[in-house]
């Protein structure tokens, strides 16, 4: 049960609370936006694998279950689902490019905090091929979901636990954006 | 020295990876300015301390340094420079209304990890007068600073050591909002 009392008709996680103050709402559902589907030379797919392998060190179920279903619908790759759960499972040996295994490397680092990321995790992923924008975004998308996942569960929000119910609510935001959260149908 | 290479005239901290990517700098800087600035049951200086707070237990100078001056200047309370400190030091024993050190304890829980938000701090904070939006409000400061503070050191921003420098920051966000930080001049 949430810690405050949210409207009978809310989204369940974190949408659900971008309703229920769409002050705050408004932006934290433009930065998702922006860092996750705006044009970037980093794939929406890859991104989302990004958040998603945050959010399971953050041990985040809602979050962990969004992102990981909207990586792997927007994902090219038919084994898509089996290398989420690699990455999910053992960073080091999943199966990806070495470019984005460095990127989760640095998010994962931003997890445990700030300082954590080191000029050696950073060189790697230049090494890889990273640029500027693409180690700016990763840190953040690391430093947002450190935000994301302690709201959803900070505030005990509402949590389904069948897999099969993000399938819908991930194909809904890959339709409409993630600025229909704080808006409501 | 950041780890990405930024213009020569930007901002210190979190302030100048805004401008340096202002797609993200504008949400990111409007939640700050909804969450710290906007009409609110909690005065402005109140929610900079719970800031402040989080940012020093995420050992994040430049926020804590930051938001801590802007608790201080728009405090009515000729102490609040003292009372800051006591805060940072051991908020257990600081000289705080007890509905804001409720609050700061939710805070406090929030940077550990959602998880850790109980619902007897929740509680503790309803009994001393809080109501569902200052806990909603809290819970997303210290979910936010728990961001801002891994994206400022994450990125290795620019960070001035003198505390006296955040002075005239402080005063400029406070006159300005902090939607200037993403603008710039």
């Amino acid at each position: 049960m949430p810690h405050i009392t949210m409207p009978a008709q809310s989204f369940p996680g974190t949408p659900g609370l971008m309703q229920y103050r769409q002050e705050t709402g408004r932006p934290l559902s433009e930065l998702a936006e922006v860092l996750l589907r705006d044009d970037n030379t980093l794939s929406r797919s890859d991104r989302e694998l990004i958040a998603a392998y945050v959010s399971s060190l953050n041990d985040c179920y809602f979050c962990r279950h969004t992102h990981g279903e909207m990586s792997v619908q927007q994902s090219d790759d038919e084994d898509a689902r089996a290398v989420l759960e690699k990455v999910v499972a053992d960073l080091g040996s999943a199966p990806i490019p070495a470019k984005l295994k460095a990127l989760c490397a640095i998010a994962g680092a931003v997890q445990e905090g700030g300082r954590a990321v080191t000029a050696e995790l950073v060189g790697r992923a230049r090494e890889a091929g990273a640029d500027d924008t693409e180690i700016h975004d990763t840190v953040l998308i690391g430093a947002a979901f450190s935000m994301y996942n302690r709201y959803c569960d900070g505030l005990a929000a509402v949590v389904p636990e069948d897999p099969s119910a993000y399938v819908p609510m991930a194909a809904m935001i890959i339709r409409d954006g993630y600025s229909m959260c704080a808006r409501g149908h």
